[in-house]
């Protein structure tokens, strides 16, 4: 191990239309140049109340408890496992592909049961069979689903859920927003969504660092009557007194210059409207897919539940899909993603944040295109 | 709550000389602004692995697991606790502060009987009184220590806690180096820490926002016997799949502006040299202790045991502390820190990363000076 410094960096421009990180919004890149305040300052309170009040928009709800928590999107999804179960209860996830299949496996860890409502990759787990599993598993405390699939694209009917759930109150509703928040209609108190979670490097535009999270106020009563402690780090009520209340009170030193960034992004997504802006996201996404299906490609997941800002297109057979990526990548300095592990051989593309345009979308399809043609794939643009 | 955007972010100058955040090192927001790359682009690897490579030369730790978290300081404490023992396991905790008795409080979060050697604020934990724990509780499997208490500016011997400890393999060693790294020698290997956290907003120079571990090779060994599962967001394992072997998994999605800025402040470190940033740390505090105690003001670490980088200045009686913090603020547009909960009154002034200079420290001490005079405190600058 050498003692010497390296080289600075020198990162290539790259236009990041994979399944995330995007490119970060110029608004949140100037934010974080901004004079860095101590997280005590008493300037500070004002930002943190004004990131919540914004957050509580995007997310449409009043109640309970808002924040960004300084973690993964992961993390988001864990830290609601965590806090609103407690070993050996029962949990409901409907897992038709990588991210729903992760809430099981986090589930288990946090020492719960599970009971897997699976489909395969790009299917969508119909709502009746979720709650097929709530009338054989009537005590479950909790039904977990994904409203965005990163790994397919599949979007998932999370009003109608909701809808079917209000006379079960004593199963409270997860759902994994980290591709839909800023990019997709969310009613999160209107669907009677008890716990969301999300990221900053998708549809938000932010960088990639914190994860907005949404808690019912069903759901804080569930943690208040917990019985089981909670990881410090992810404890509801802790975080409520640091980023809410700040009474004299410590718990971690927020990540302020992130705070920045995600206040930028968020009175911009204000200005544009929170409808304008998932309308720009529709017609971009919109507007690729239907190049990608005339061209010839498919699209993995089923068309009434695809997601705009997503599209998980097959890769047509005898293609090499990786080298297709790193084509993209080194001549057009375009990032698309590949399929998760266990997936079905697929490019993800993600018109998010600033890169949700009919003009990204062009862009990005022509370059797949260029590459598809050198690759002899029987496309027609 | 209005849809309104609100105004833009226009947060004033501060000079931040509390315990923490620090100002930013200018490199670091330069980096912040070079082109994002996506966290699974090819060229991010070699990033990913300097980061490691320098942060391995600052803890001086080859072996084992070192990376940094993407979680708060408090995050890499809990981290350690989660992955290094299993529910029902004696820890011994050193507790003579706040951060101290935040282990305590994290340990038994995890589910471990906590032997807690008490000390009152400011008074180090002698190494032969938790060696006596040790006696008495021979199956401990981890002791922890804080090496700089950020509440009090003490500082641990942790060299002869660890040479101590060879001999007591079974017992896990770890140690808080959150106020340390970067600006006090450290020697996690030589000294036998099996666990370290930082963080990377005090001596390191960056924006708040992660944690720097170190995991020795024993501690990894730890983590690869037990029984029980962690939370996915702190597991070891996957971590070191996802930051150092990099195979087609995916754990969570690498903040990667603020990679970059520890990047920068790393290499910085290096080109400064780590000795030579640590004296740069000891003559600024110095400085400033002998000003403080010159002038009649007293501090709360033992003499023997005090931090450089941050000075617990006892308020003197009749005088309002929190005043005194605000007119700095408000007048001089400087930062200074008071006491946690549960502590005596006190000014916590910290001189870390680009403020670890001198002439940093006669421009917190002047204004203190200056600020005091109007209080009618009895000092003599």
């Amino acid at each position: 191990m050498t003692n010497s410094a390296p080289a600075p960096l020198a990162p290539s421009d790259r236009l990041l239309c994979g399944p995330g990180p995007t490119n970060v919004d110029p608004v949140a890149l100037a934010a974080m140049g901004k004079p860095m305040l101590g997280h005590l300052d008493p300037d500070i309170q004002p930002i943190l109340l004004e990131v919540v009040r914004m957050l509580r928009l995007v997310y449409r709800n009043a109640e309970g408890l808002v924040l960004p928590l300084q973690a993964t999107g992961t993390s988001g999804m864990e830290a609601g496992l965590l806090n609103l179960t407690e070993p050996g209860d029962t949990v409901i996830v409907g897992a038709s592909a990588y991210f729903g299949r992760r809430i099981v496996e986090l589930a288990r860890r946090a020492g719960c049961e599970v009971v897997e409502v699976m489909e395969d990759w790009g299917v969508h787990v119909p709502n009746g069979r979720l709650l097929e599993a709530l009338d054989e598993n009537p005590a479950a405390t909790l039904l977990a689903v994904v409203h965005g699939e990163t790994s397919t694209g599949s979007l998932h009917p999370l009003a109608e859920l909701g809808e079917a759930l209000k006379d079960r109150p004593d199963t409270l509703l997860m759902a994994d927003c980290v591709t839909t928040l800023g990019g997709t209609e969310i009613d999160i108190a209107g669907w009677g969504v008890d716990y969301a979670y999300s990221c900053t490097q998708k549809c938000i535009g932010a960088p990639p660092g914190m994860s907005p999270i949404s808690v019912s106020e069903a759901g804080m009563e569930r943690f208040a009557a917990r019985s089981t402690p909670v990881p410090f780090s992810f404890d509801f009520e802790l975080l409520r007194k640091y980023w809410i209340d700040r009474p004299p009170v410590y718990h971690h030193t927020a990540p302020i210059l992130h705070i920045y960034a995600l206040y930028e992004v968020l009175r911009a997504t204000l200005e544009e409207g929170v409808d304008a802006r998932c309308a720009r996201h529709v017609a971009a996404g919109t507007h690729l897919q239907e190049r990608v299906l005339a061209a010839g490609l498919s699209l993995i997941a089923e068309p009434d539940h695809q997601l705009p800002q997503l599209s998980a297109v097959a890769v047509p057979q005898g293609i090499d899909a990786k080298a297709v990526q790193s084509e993209l990548l080194l001549e057009h300095g375009i990032e698309v993603g590949g399929g998760l592990p266990g997936a079905p051989p697929m490019w993800r593309i993600g018109l998010m944040g600033p890169n949700a345009t009919t003009q990204t979308a062009d862009r990005v399809f022509d370059a797949l295109m260029a590459v598809l043609e050198t690759k002899g794939a029987p496309v027609s643009a």
